[in-house]
């Protein structure tokens, strides 16, 4: 198992007028922490070549060792990530044959059944622009491919910000790049949930059982549904499955001790 | 009308990890944006004192007008947010007599009827413990007070990541203060949406009608539910209720007319 330390960018103003919910960033973050990544890192940014820009150079500068960025990949004025791309790696946009080809290709698939040209307008020609030295990725449920490719050894992936076309890209494209880089973990969790203990009582305890087993992380998060409770979260992750359980079960035993 | 800008900071492993929706982030978003404020920026970072005082003072380094960060202000170990901004405002951490006395209130409050004494643990006491010269901001629906401070010109808030209880923090005492700095001024939105159109054609189109009308900005979103189709979102905001409503006006109808 490799520890692999990811910065999420996700862009768009919608985001940051509270328009919408960013269930972009909770999709990658789960999907990357399931492969076994550690996701350092959100940052959302509005829809800005220099907002952008800045946010990808700053995580490059902290040595991340993969960003993935979302949003902004569409045919309008405001889509601007290919260009901030380019820009944070210092590759001019060319246009590029497989992502046309992808285009063309999808077009087919989402319109089967329609004849006539495909026509390649200036917004759609915009979206095969990459930056010089991708690898695009196909994207079936719509025109902007996703991209990948490497900065000074920082693994890079744009991925568009609708979300069924940002989830199928990462499942069947970006999925397996990560799963290979990280190589095989065990994760385990476990939930107990406390009544009538407040959470000041609590505290004290799980220092002290933290301190006692380091590979075991305890969270506890107070609820209010559908009953006043502490949730308390255990999860621990190993390169052997014996030894993730085995360290999850000495832990609960030992907070259920006190 | 004052412009504003601010840093949206949330803080919390369970958001990195997507255990959790980061809703914070989109009611601060918005409740900032309806009061006239500009987030510029949105960082999510995990429970640890070093990615948080990197964060805040990465907001201070581009002069943002407003820092609010949000959770990590529980009593337990991983609670780590009043020692950060301590270390990125540079000032020590000391109790905090309002803080005490507001905890004590909330307490009673919360438990009407029972008696006994108000146990000083510990675990409270540290959330007792504030940057100096913070003004406590009353937390009634839990134990950790906010916190609004100073620091080189730069104001910053200090948010538990509990909903409720941030929520009302936020109305009650952040929402005036933010009020009161950015003045009067009237916000317009308005939706068309479009079907059978893809957002290609109609990017060009956009393009031309914010040139020609600065003031408004145009955004557009795909949608696939109920149906497929474009949501063209217009809005803008200004100092004079009938300028922002003209501006509007005159921008859809200058969106319908091509």
């Amino acid at each position: 198992m490799k520890i692999l330390n990811f910065d999420i960018i996700t862009i768009g103003n919608e985001l940051l007028i509270g328009k919408i919910l960013n269930t972009n960033m909770q999709f990658l973050a789960k999907a990357v922490t399931d492969l076994g990544g550690s996701v350092v890192r959100v940052t959302t940014v509005r829809d800005d070549v220099g907002e952008i820009v800045t946010a990808v150079k700053e995580a490059f500068d902290r040595e991340t060792d993969f960003v993935i960025t979302c949003g902004g990949l569409g045919p309008t004025f405001d889509d601007k990530t290919m260009e901030a791309i380019s820009k944070a790696v210092e590759k001019p946009l060319v246009l590029n044959r497989t992502a046309l080809e992808y285009m063309k290709k999808g077009h087919r698939l989402r319109h089967v059944g329609k004849t006539g040209v495909y026509e390649l307008t200036p917004s759609r020609l915009k979206m095969a622009m990459l930056p010089q030295g991708s690898t695009p990725l196909f994207n079936p449920h719509g025109s902007a491919s996703g991209v990948y490719l490497k900065n000074k050894g920082i693994r890079v992936v744009v991925l568009p910000g609708v979300p069924d076309e940002m989830q199928r890209i990462f499942v069947e494209r970006v999925g397996p790049i990560i799963k290979d880089l990280v190589g095989d973990f065990f994760r385990r969790e476990e939930s107990l949930f406390a009544r009538d203990i407040p959470e000041s009582r609590v505290a004290p305890l799980i220092d002290e059982v933290m301190s006692e087993h380091p590979l075991v992380y305890i969270k506890s998060h107070p609820k209010r549904e559908p009953e006043p409770m502490l949730e308390l979260h255990f999860s621990t992750v190993s390169e052997k499955e014996e030894v993730a359980d085995e360290d999850l079960v000495n832990e609960i035993d030992s907070s259920h001790r006190r």
